[in-house]
Protein backbone atom coordinates (compact mmCIF):
# COMPACT_ATOMS: atom_id res chain seq x y z
CA UNK A 1 0.00 0.00 0.00
CA UNK A 2 1.01 3.85 -0.49
CA UNK A 3 2.18 5.93 2.39
CA UNK A 4 -0.82 8.52 1.83
CA UNK A 5 -3.82 5.87 1.78
CA UNK A 6 -6.12 5.59 4.78
CA UNK A 7 -5.63 2.13 6.45
CA UNK A 8 -8.21 0.37 8.23
CA UNK A 9 -8.42 -2.90 10.94
CA UNK A 10 -11.40 -4.56 11.93
CA UNK A 11 -12.35 -5.11 15.83
CA UNK A 12 -15.17 -5.90 17.84
CA UNK A 13 -15.25 -5.30 22.02
CA UNK A 14 -13.93 -7.79 24.51
CA UNK A 15 -16.40 -7.71 27.88
CA UNK A 16 -13.48 -7.74 29.63
CA UNK A 17 -12.63 -3.68 28.08
CA UNK A 18 -15.91 -2.64 29.16
CA UNK A 19 -16.22 -1.09 33.03
CA UNK A 20 -18.72 -0.58 35.75
CA UNK A 21 -20.60 2.00 33.29
CA UNK A 22 -21.05 -1.04 31.20
CA UNK A 23 -19.24 1.27 28.11
CA UNK A 24 -15.38 0.39 26.89
CA UNK A 25 -13.05 2.34 29.10
CA UNK A 26 -11.49 5.27 27.77
CA UNK A 27 -7.70 3.29 28.32
CA UNK A 28 -9.17 0.57 26.09
CA UNK A 29 -9.54 3.44 22.66
CA UNK A 30 -5.74 3.88 23.00
CA UNK A 31 -4.85 0.28 22.55
CA UNK A 32 -7.29 -0.30 19.72
CA UNK A 33 -5.81 2.54 18.04
CA UNK A 34 -2.24 1.49 18.72
CA UNK A 35 -3.12 -1.91 16.97
CA UNK A 36 -3.95 -0.46 14.38
CA UNK A 37 -1.01 2.59 13.99
CA UNK A 38 1.26 -1.31 14.41
CA UNK A 39 -0.75 -2.90 11.94
CA UNK A 40 -0.29 -0.02 9.62
CA UNK A 41 3.26 0.63 9.89
CA UNK A 42 3.28 -3.01 9.33
CA UNK A 43 1.54 -3.12 6.53
CA UNK A 44 4.05 -0.41 4.97
CA UNK A 45 7.18 -2.47 5.77
CA UNK A 46 7.74 -0.89 9.36
CA UNK A 47 7.83 -3.92 12.11
CA UNK A 48 7.37 -2.52 15.49
CA UNK A 49 9.43 -5.62 17.24
CA UNK A 50 12.03 -6.07 14.68
CA UNK A 51 12.63 -1.99 14.85
CA UNK A 52 13.50 -2.52 18.70
CA UNK A 53 15.78 -5.35 17.97
CA UNK A 54 17.61 -3.26 14.91
CA UNK A 55 18.24 -0.79 17.42
CA UNK A 56 15.04 2.00 17.31
CA UNK A 57 12.49 2.10 19.08
CA UNK A 58 9.23 3.75 17.63
CA UNK A 59 7.45 6.11 20.70
CA UNK A 60 5.11 8.23 21.04
CA UNK A 61 5.76 11.89 22.07
CA UNK A 62 1.83 13.20 22.09
CA UNK A 63 -1.28 11.49 22.01
CA UNK A 64 -5.08 12.90 21.88
CA UNK A 65 -8.30 11.27 22.03
CA UNK A 66 -11.71 12.91 21.64
CA UNK A 67 -14.42 10.59 23.08
CA UNK A 68 -17.64 11.25 21.14
CA UNK A 69 -19.90 7.56 21.11
CA UNK A 70 -19.09 4.50 23.64
CA UNK A 71 -18.83 1.50 22.37
CA UNK A 72 -20.39 -1.13 24.22
CA UNK A 73 -20.67 -5.22 24.65
CA UNK A 74 -20.90 -7.24 21.26
CA UNK A 75 -20.06 -3.78 19.30
CA UNK A 76 -18.06 -3.99 16.38
CA UNK A 77 -15.59 -1.54 15.41
CA UNK A 78 -13.27 -0.27 12.62
CA UNK A 79 -9.95 1.36 13.60
CA UNK A 80 -8.64 3.69 10.80
CA UNK A 81 -5.10 5.13 10.83
CA UNK A 82 -3.56 7.89 7.92
CA UNK A 83 0.08 8.81 8.64
CA UNK A 84 0.90 12.64 8.23
CA UNK A 85 4.90 13.30 7.76
CA UNK A 86 5.77 15.90 9.93
CA UNK A 87 9.04 17.01 8.92
CA UNK A 88 12.65 15.14 10.07
CA UNK A 89 11.67 13.58 13.13
CA UNK A 90 8.20 13.15 13.90
CA UNK A 91 5.17 11.55 12.12
CA UNK A 92 1.31 12.31 13.11
CA UNK A 93 -1.04 9.03 12.67
CA UNK A 94 -4.58 10.88 12.96
CA UNK A 95 -7.14 7.53 13.26
CA UNK A 96 -10.82 6.97 14.12
CA UNK A 97 -12.88 4.37 16.05
CA UNK A 98 -16.16 3.70 14.21
CA UNK A 99 -18.90 1.53 15.12
CA UNK A 100 -19.51 -1.03 12.71
CA UNK A 101 -23.79 -1.24 12.95
CA UNK A 102 -24.39 2.56 12.13
CA UNK A 103 -20.70 4.42 11.24
CA UNK A 104 -20.77 6.47 14.35
CA UNK A 105 -17.36 8.20 14.95
CA UNK A 106 -16.57 6.50 18.31
CA UNK A 107 -13.45 8.13 19.15
CA UNK A 108 -10.95 10.54 16.98
CA UNK A 109 -6.99 9.94 17.86
CA UNK A 110 -4.21 12.02 16.89
CA UNK A 111 -0.95 10.79 17.96
CA UNK A 112 2.47 12.07 17.20
CA UNK A 113 4.77 8.96 16.57
CA UNK A 114 9.05 9.62 17.05
CA UNK A 115 11.55 7.24 17.03
CA UNK A 116 14.80 7.31 19.56
CA UNK A 117 17.91 4.95 18.87
CA UNK A 118 18.16 2.78 21.52
CA UNK A 119 22.21 3.05 21.49
CA UNK A 120 22.40 7.10 20.98
CA UNK A 121 19.47 7.13 23.30
CA UNK A 122 18.52 10.58 20.82
CA UNK A 123 15.99 10.44 18.21
CA UNK A 124 16.48 9.31 15.28
CA UNK A 125 14.40 7.64 12.78
CA UNK A 126 14.99 3.80 11.29
CA UNK A 127 16.18 3.79 7.59
CA UNK A 128 13.33 2.02 6.42
CA UNK A 129 11.11 4.91 7.87
CA UNK A 130 12.93 7.53 6.46
CA UNK A 131 12.76 5.94 3.22
CA UNK A 132 8.75 5.47 2.90
CA UNK A 133 8.34 9.22 4.20
CA UNK A 134 10.81 10.41 1.11
CA UNK A 135 12.87 12.28 4.25
CA UNK B 1 -25.53 -24.57 16.91
CA UNK B 2 -25.06 -27.07 19.40
CA UNK B 3 -24.06 -27.20 23.31
CA UNK B 4 -21.65 -29.77 23.27
CA UNK B 5 -20.23 -28.36 19.87
CA UNK B 6 -16.77 -26.78 20.04
CA UNK B 7 -16.68 -23.12 19.35
CA UNK B 8 -13.47 -21.35 18.27
CA UNK B 9 -12.66 -18.17 17.52
CA UNK B 10 -9.87 -15.85 15.92
CA UNK B 11 -7.73 -13.33 17.21
CA UNK B 12 -4.79 -12.05 16.68
CA UNK B 13 -1.41 -10.66 19.40
CA UNK B 14 -1.35 -6.88 19.90
CA UNK B 15 1.99 -5.45 20.73
CA UNK B 16 0.59 -4.25 23.95
CA UNK B 17 0.03 -7.73 25.08
CA UNK B 18 3.76 -8.29 24.89
CA UNK B 19 5.77 -7.71 27.87
CA UNK B 20 9.62 -6.91 27.97
CA UNK B 21 10.34 -10.58 27.20
CA UNK B 22 8.97 -10.07 24.18
CA UNK B 23 6.10 -12.92 24.83
CA UNK B 24 2.05 -12.40 25.10
CA UNK B 25 1.96 -11.88 29.16
CA UNK B 26 0.13 -14.30 30.90
CA UNK B 27 -2.59 -12.45 31.94
CA UNK B 28 -3.74 -11.96 28.46
CA UNK B 29 -4.15 -15.69 27.43
CA UNK B 30 -6.83 -15.22 30.33
CA UNK B 31 -8.40 -12.38 28.10
CA UNK B 32 -8.12 -14.12 25.25
CA UNK B 33 -10.10 -16.80 26.74
CA UNK B 34 -12.33 -15.10 28.57
CA UNK B 35 -13.30 -13.48 25.39
CA UNK B 36 -14.04 -17.09 23.57
CA UNK B 37 -16.08 -17.97 26.34
CA UNK B 38 -17.99 -14.67 25.94
CA UNK B 39 -18.75 -15.42 22.45
CA UNK B 40 -19.69 -19.06 22.84
CA UNK B 41 -22.03 -18.37 25.11
CA UNK B 42 -23.33 -15.35 23.21
CA UNK B 43 -23.71 -17.88 20.42
CA UNK B 44 -25.75 -19.91 22.36
CA UNK B 45 -28.38 -17.26 22.90
CA UNK B 46 -26.52 -16.51 26.63
CA UNK B 47 -25.09 -12.73 26.59
CA UNK B 48 -23.05 -11.70 29.24
CA UNK B 49 -23.94 -8.18 29.19
CA UNK B 50 -27.46 -9.17 29.25
CA UNK B 51 -27.65 -11.69 31.06
CA UNK B 52 -26.46 -9.24 34.56
CA UNK B 53 -29.56 -6.78 33.67
CA UNK B 54 -31.66 -9.23 33.78
CA UNK B 55 -30.39 -10.07 37.21
CA UNK B 56 -27.43 -13.06 37.13
CA UNK B 57 -23.99 -11.95 36.81
CA UNK B 58 -21.86 -15.30 34.79
CA UNK B 59 -18.78 -15.22 36.97
CA UNK B 60 -15.47 -17.88 37.38
CA UNK B 61 -15.51 -20.02 40.46
CA UNK B 62 -11.58 -21.25 39.20
CA UNK B 63 -9.34 -20.80 36.25
CA UNK B 64 -6.34 -23.31 35.19
CA UNK B 65 -3.96 -22.23 32.58
CA UNK B 66 -1.35 -24.04 31.23
CA UNK B 67 1.18 -22.44 29.43
CA UNK B 68 2.89 -24.24 26.55
CA UNK B 69 4.16 -22.01 23.65
CA UNK B 70 4.58 -18.02 23.59
CA UNK B 71 2.49 -16.04 21.59
CA UNK B 72 4.63 -13.27 19.89
CA UNK B 73 4.60 -9.86 17.99
CA UNK B 74 2.16 -10.67 14.86
CA UNK B 75 0.85 -14.01 15.82
CA UNK B 76 -2.02 -15.01 14.67
CA UNK B 77 -4.12 -17.91 17.05
CA UNK B 78 -6.96 -19.60 17.28
CA UNK B 79 -9.54 -20.20 21.19
CA UNK B 80 -11.34 -22.47 21.23
CA UNK B 81 -13.86 -23.44 24.04
CA UNK B 82 -16.39 -26.01 24.74
CA UNK B 83 -18.77 -26.76 27.73
CA UNK B 84 -18.61 -29.78 30.13
CA UNK B 85 -21.84 -29.67 31.93
CA UNK B 86 -21.08 -30.08 36.12
CA UNK B 87 -23.73 -30.61 38.07
CA UNK B 88 -26.82 -27.98 38.86
CA UNK B 89 -24.66 -24.92 39.16
CA UNK B 90 -21.21 -25.50 37.64
CA UNK B 91 -20.26 -25.46 34.13
CA UNK B 92 -16.33 -26.25 32.99
CA UNK B 93 -15.30 -24.50 29.78
CA UNK B 94 -12.12 -26.12 28.04
CA UNK B 95 -10.28 -24.16 26.05
CA UNK B 96 -7.13 -24.24 23.82
CA UNK B 97 -5.27 -21.25 22.48
CA UNK B 98 -3.57 -22.46 18.96
CA UNK B 99 -1.15 -20.79 17.39
CA UNK B 100 -2.30 -20.35 13.47
CA UNK B 101 1.07 -21.10 11.50
CA UNK B 102 1.73 -23.68 13.04
CA UNK B 103 -0.93 -25.53 15.05
CA UNK B 104 0.84 -25.33 18.12
CA UNK B 105 -1.17 -25.68 21.11
CA UNK B 106 0.16 -22.15 22.61
CA UNK B 107 -2.11 -22.35 26.10
CA UNK B 108 -4.72 -24.96 27.69
CA UNK B 109 -7.23 -23.41 29.71
CA UNK B 110 -10.05 -25.25 32.12
CA UNK B 111 -12.26 -22.52 33.47
CA UNK B 112 -15.69 -23.62 36.09
CA UNK B 113 -17.95 -20.86 35.60
CA UNK B 114 -20.89 -20.16 38.16
CA UNK B 115 -23.84 -17.78 38.44
CA UNK B 116 -24.74 -15.50 40.65
CA UNK B 117 -28.44 -14.20 41.74
CA UNK B 118 -27.73 -9.77 41.58
CA UNK B 119 -30.64 -9.90 44.18
CA UNK B 120 -29.90 -12.88 46.97
CA UNK B 121 -26.39 -13.28 45.70
CA UNK B 122 -26.14 -16.70 45.89
CA UNK B 123 -25.81 -18.98 43.83
CA UNK B 124 -28.18 -19.50 40.80
CA UNK B 125 -28.30 -20.46 36.78
CA UNK B 126 -30.76 -18.10 35.14
CA UNK B 127 -33.52 -20.07 33.29
CA UNK B 128 -32.01 -20.30 29.30
CA UNK B 129 -28.58 -21.53 30.54
CA UNK B 130 -30.68 -24.20 32.33
CA UNK B 131 -32.53 -24.75 29.36
CA UNK B 132 -29.77 -24.90 27.25
CA UNK B 133 -27.58 -27.37 29.63
CA UNK B 134 -31.01 -29.20 30.13
CA UNK B 135 -31.27 -29.12 33.93
CA UNK C 1 -9.21 18.99 50.78
CA UNK C 2 -9.83 22.06 48.87
CA UNK C 3 -10.57 21.91 45.18
CA UNK C 4 -8.10 24.24 44.02
CA UNK C 5 -5.29 22.08 45.77
CA UNK C 6 -3.01 19.90 43.95
CA UNK C 7 -3.68 16.04 44.60
CA UNK C 8 -0.92 13.39 44.36
CA UNK C 9 -1.07 9.82 44.33
CA UNK C 10 1.91 7.14 44.80
CA UNK C 11 2.58 4.01 42.52
CA UNK C 12 5.31 1.73 41.06
CA UNK C 13 5.37 0.01 37.87
CA UNK C 14 4.23 -3.43 37.21
CA UNK C 15 6.17 -5.77 35.18
CA UNK C 16 2.96 -6.48 33.40
CA UNK C 17 2.72 -2.97 32.16
CA UNK C 18 6.41 -2.79 30.32
CA UNK C 19 6.10 -3.52 26.59
CA UNK C 20 8.93 -5.36 24.22
CA UNK C 21 11.18 -2.02 24.25
CA UNK C 22 11.33 -2.79 28.72
CA UNK C 23 9.47 0.28 29.25
CA UNK C 24 5.74 0.88 30.35
CA UNK C 25 3.67 0.83 27.57
CA UNK C 26 1.56 4.40 26.64
CA UNK C 27 -1.82 3.03 27.44
CA UNK C 28 -0.78 2.32 30.80
CA UNK C 29 0.14 6.26 31.76
CA UNK C 30 -3.68 6.79 30.68
CA UNK C 31 -4.50 4.28 33.60
CA UNK C 32 -2.19 6.16 36.43
CA UNK C 33 -3.70 9.01 35.06
CA UNK C 34 -7.57 7.96 35.71
CA UNK C 35 -6.62 6.40 39.05
CA UNK C 36 -5.17 9.64 40.54
CA UNK C 37 -8.55 11.13 39.04
CA UNK C 38 -11.04 8.80 40.71
CA UNK C 39 -8.35 9.31 43.97
CA UNK C 40 -8.66 13.03 43.72
CA UNK C 41 -12.68 13.00 43.16
CA UNK C 42 -13.01 10.54 46.03
CA UNK C 43 -11.02 12.71 48.45
CA UNK C 44 -13.44 15.84 47.22
CA UNK C 45 -16.54 13.80 48.24
CA UNK C 46 -17.65 12.44 44.20
CA UNK C 47 -17.21 8.67 44.03
CA UNK C 48 -17.11 7.30 40.35
CA UNK C 49 -19.28 4.09 41.55
CA UNK C 50 -21.88 5.31 43.73
CA UNK C 51 -22.43 8.28 40.72
CA UNK C 52 -22.77 5.64 38.49
CA UNK C 53 -25.64 4.09 40.66
CA UNK C 54 -27.13 7.34 41.33
CA UNK C 55 -27.87 8.28 37.38
CA UNK C 56 -24.62 10.47 36.27
CA UNK C 57 -21.62 8.53 34.30
CA UNK C 58 -18.08 10.93 34.54
CA UNK C 59 -16.89 10.65 31.16
CA UNK C 60 -14.05 12.05 29.06
CA UNK C 61 -15.00 14.35 26.57
CA UNK C 62 -11.14 14.49 25.76
CA UNK C 63 -7.59 13.21 27.03
CA UNK C 64 -4.36 14.50 25.85
CA UNK C 65 -0.85 12.98 27.07
CA UNK C 66 2.91 14.60 26.76
CA UNK C 67 5.23 11.69 26.38
CA UNK C 68 8.37 13.10 28.92
CA UNK C 69 10.74 9.75 30.26
CA UNK C 70 9.87 6.68 30.13
CA UNK C 71 9.39 4.57 33.55
CA UNK C 72 10.67 0.84 33.62
CA UNK C 73 10.41 -2.09 36.14
CA UNK C 74 11.35 -1.65 39.32
CA UNK C 75 10.33 2.38 38.90
CA UNK C 76 8.36 4.19 41.61
CA UNK C 77 5.82 7.17 40.37
CA UNK C 78 3.62 10.15 42.12
CA UNK C 79 0.61 11.24 39.92
CA UNK C 80 -0.62 14.10 40.92
CA UNK C 81 -3.75 15.92 39.60
CA UNK C 82 -5.53 19.44 39.75
CA UNK C 83 -8.86 20.51 39.00
CA UNK C 84 -9.53 23.73 36.25
CA UNK C 85 -13.32 24.14 36.25
CA UNK C 86 -14.50 25.22 32.66
CA UNK C 87 -18.14 26.68 32.75
CA UNK C 88 -21.11 24.63 33.49
CA UNK C 89 -20.35 21.03 32.42
CA UNK C 90 -16.81 20.74 31.44
CA UNK C 91 -13.98 20.23 34.26
CA UNK C 92 -10.08 20.36 32.99
CA UNK C 93 -7.76 17.89 35.30
CA UNK C 94 -4.11 18.43 34.73
CA UNK C 95 -2.05 15.77 35.56
CA UNK C 96 1.62 14.78 36.00
CA UNK C 97 3.69 11.41 36.58
CA UNK C 98 6.75 12.18 38.04
CA UNK C 99 9.81 10.08 38.69
CA UNK C 100 10.15 9.17 42.39
CA UNK C 101 13.79 8.66 42.12
CA UNK C 102 15.19 11.80 40.60
CA UNK C 103 11.38 13.90 39.99
CA UNK C 104 12.08 13.99 36.43
CA UNK C 105 8.16 14.06 34.83
CA UNK C 106 7.34 11.19 32.73
CA UNK C 107 3.97 12.65 31.27
CA UNK C 108 1.94 15.40 31.34
CA UNK C 109 -2.28 14.65 31.06
CA UNK C 110 -4.46 17.29 30.20
CA UNK C 111 -8.16 15.37 30.65
CA UNK C 112 -11.66 17.37 29.63
CA UNK C 113 -14.17 15.04 32.32
CA UNK C 114 -18.37 15.63 31.95
CA UNK C 115 -20.75 13.81 33.13
CA UNK C 116 -23.57 12.15 31.44
CA UNK C 117 -27.13 11.82 33.01
CA UNK C 118 -28.13 7.94 32.52
CA UNK C 119 -32.05 8.50 32.56
CA UNK C 120 -31.61 11.34 29.75
CA UNK C 121 -28.16 10.72 28.06
CA UNK C 122 -27.75 14.26 28.26
CA UNK C 123 -24.63 16.51 29.40
CA UNK C 124 -25.30 16.75 33.46
CA UNK C 125 -23.36 17.66 36.68
CA UNK C 126 -24.47 16.11 39.93
CA UNK C 127 -25.46 18.17 42.41
CA UNK C 128 -22.36 17.30 44.74
CA UNK C 129 -19.85 18.33 41.43
CA UNK C 130 -21.63 21.43 40.55
CA UNK C 131 -21.58 22.33 44.74
CA UNK C 132 -18.14 21.25 44.96
CA UNK C 133 -17.08 23.53 41.96
CA UNK C 134 -19.93 26.61 42.98
CA UNK C 135 -21.91 26.14 39.68
CA UNK D 1 13.88 -11.89 54.10
CA UNK D 2 14.10 -15.92 54.16
CA UNK D 3 13.24 -18.16 51.39
CA UNK D 4 10.90 -19.70 53.22
CA UNK D 5 8.74 -16.91 54.77
CA UNK D 6 5.71 -15.45 53.37
CA UNK D 7 5.92 -11.91 51.33
CA UNK D 8 3.14 -9.43 51.31
CA UNK D 9 2.13 -6.62 49.20
CA UNK D 10 -0.41 -4.11 49.59
CA UNK D 11 -2.87 -2.39 46.70
CA UNK D 12 -6.28 -1.28 46.24
CA UNK D 13 -8.64 -1.12 43.41
CA UNK D 14 -8.29 1.08 40.31
CA UNK D 15 -11.64 1.42 38.63
CA UNK D 16 -10.79 0.34 35.57
CA UNK D 17 -9.96 -2.60 36.59
CA UNK D 18 -13.55 -3.27 37.42
CA UNK D 19 -16.07 -4.95 34.86
CA UNK D 20 -20.26 -4.29 33.84
CA UNK D 21 -20.72 -6.52 36.79
CA UNK D 22 -19.29 -3.62 39.20
CA UNK D 23 -16.54 -6.60 40.23
CA UNK D 24 -12.88 -6.25 39.65
CA UNK D 25 -12.36 -8.15 36.13
CA UNK D 26 -10.65 -12.31 36.86
CA UNK D 27 -7.63 -11.58 35.02
CA UNK D 28 -6.99 -8.56 37.43
CA UNK D 29 -6.41 -10.82 40.38
CA UNK D 30 -3.54 -12.56 37.57
CA UNK D 31 -1.80 -9.12 37.42
CA UNK D 32 -2.08 -8.75 41.20
CA UNK D 33 -0.32 -11.88 42.17
CA UNK D 34 2.06 -11.41 39.23
CA UNK D 35 3.38 -8.36 40.73
CA UNK D 36 3.47 -9.79 44.37
CA UNK D 37 5.17 -12.96 43.02
CA UNK D 38 8.27 -10.21 40.68
CA UNK D 39 8.36 -8.02 44.36
CA UNK D 40 8.96 -11.47 46.37
CA UNK D 41 11.44 -12.51 44.03
CA UNK D 42 12.84 -8.56 43.73
CA UNK D 43 13.28 -9.07 47.36
CA UNK D 44 15.35 -12.31 47.52
CA UNK D 45 18.03 -10.95 44.94
CA UNK D 46 15.87 -12.49 42.01
CA UNK D 47 14.96 -9.63 39.21
CA UNK D 48 12.64 -10.41 36.46
CA UNK D 49 14.12 -7.30 34.37
CA UNK D 50 17.98 -8.09 35.17
CA UNK D 51 17.35 -11.82 34.73
CA UNK D 52 15.85 -11.79 31.03
CA UNK D 53 19.28 -9.06 30.52
CA UNK D 54 21.37 -11.81 31.93
CA UNK D 55 20.04 -14.68 29.14
CA UNK D 56 16.57 -16.27 31.45
CA UNK D 57 13.16 -15.53 31.01
CA UNK D 58 11.02 -16.36 34.43
CA UNK D 59 7.65 -17.96 32.99
CA UNK D 60 4.70 -19.48 34.22
CA UNK D 61 4.02 -23.29 33.59
CA UNK D 62 0.75 -22.98 34.82
CA UNK D 63 -1.56 -21.04 36.88
CA UNK D 64 -4.83 -21.50 38.74
CA UNK D 65 -6.67 -19.16 40.61
CA UNK D 66 -9.71 -20.11 42.87
CA UNK D 67 -11.87 -16.91 43.33
CA UNK D 68 -13.73 -16.83 46.73
CA UNK D 69 -15.16 -13.20 46.71
CA UNK D 70 -14.90 -10.44 44.20
CA UNK D 71 -13.05 -7.02 45.26
CA UNK D 72 -14.70 -3.98 44.29
CA UNK D 73 -14.59 0.02 44.02
CA UNK D 74 -12.16 1.38 46.44
CA UNK D 75 -11.30 -1.70 48.04
CA UNK D 76 -7.81 -2.27 49.61
CA UNK D 77 -6.51 -5.60 49.69
CA UNK D 78 -2.83 -7.48 50.77
CA UNK D 79 -1.16 -9.96 48.36
CA UNK D 80 0.70 -12.91 49.67
CA UNK D 81 3.48 -14.83 48.26
CA UNK D 82 5.05 -17.87 49.25
CA UNK D 83 8.08 -20.00 47.90
CA UNK D 84 7.46 -24.00 48.11
CA UNK D 85 10.66 -25.61 46.04
CA UNK D 86 9.72 -28.29 43.21
CA UNK D 87 12.43 -30.45 41.90
CA UNK D 88 15.30 -29.03 39.92
CA UNK D 89 13.91 -27.15 37.58
CA UNK D 90 10.21 -25.50 39.15
CA UNK D 91 9.40 -23.65 41.83
CA UNK D 92 5.25 -23.35 42.76
CA UNK D 93 4.12 -19.93 44.27
CA UNK D 94 0.78 -19.83 46.51
CA UNK D 95 -0.80 -16.48 46.44
CA UNK D 96 -3.94 -14.82 48.53
CA UNK D 97 -5.32 -11.79 47.81
CA UNK D 98 -7.18 -10.49 50.89
CA UNK D 99 -9.70 -7.79 51.36
CA UNK D 100 -8.25 -5.34 53.66
CA UNK D 101 -11.35 -4.62 55.54
CA UNK D 102 -12.65 -7.54 56.55
CA UNK D 103 -9.46 -9.76 55.99
CA UNK D 104 -11.85 -12.05 53.80
CA UNK D 105 -9.95 -14.66 51.31
CA UNK D 106 -10.77 -12.74 47.85
CA UNK D 107 -8.68 -15.24 45.58
CA UNK D 108 -6.22 -18.14 45.93
CA UNK D 109 -3.61 -18.66 43.52
CA UNK D 110 -0.75 -21.44 43.09
CA UNK D 111 1.75 -20.50 39.96
CA UNK D 112 4.56 -22.99 38.47
CA UNK D 113 6.93 -20.94 37.66
CA UNK D 114 10.26 -22.37 35.18
CA UNK D 115 12.82 -20.31 33.94
CA UNK D 116 13.58 -21.10 30.23
CA UNK D 117 17.72 -19.70 28.86
CA UNK D 118 17.38 -17.16 26.07
CA UNK D 119 20.14 -18.93 24.83
CA UNK D 120 19.47 -22.55 24.39
CA UNK D 121 15.57 -22.03 24.81
CA UNK D 122 15.81 -24.70 27.43
CA UNK D 123 14.67 -25.04 31.01
CA UNK D 124 17.29 -24.04 32.75
CA UNK D 125 17.31 -21.79 36.64
CA UNK D 126 19.85 -18.84 36.28
CA UNK D 127 22.67 -19.42 39.00
CA UNK D 128 20.90 -17.16 41.89
CA UNK D 129 17.93 -19.03 41.72
CA UNK D 130 19.57 -21.75 42.16
CA UNK D 131 21.44 -20.77 45.19
CA UNK D 132 18.83 -19.36 46.60
CA UNK D 133 16.84 -22.62 46.82
CA UNK D 134 20.01 -24.36 47.49
CA UNK D 135 20.05 -26.47 44.68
Amino acid sequence: MNVSEVFSIDGEVRDSELDLQGIVNNSNYFIFMAHARHKHLKALGIDFAKTHEEGHDLVLAEATIKYRTPLKSGDEYAVTSKIVPQGKIRVIMEQEVIRKSDKKVCAIGIFTVTSISTKTLRPEFPENLKLLLGI
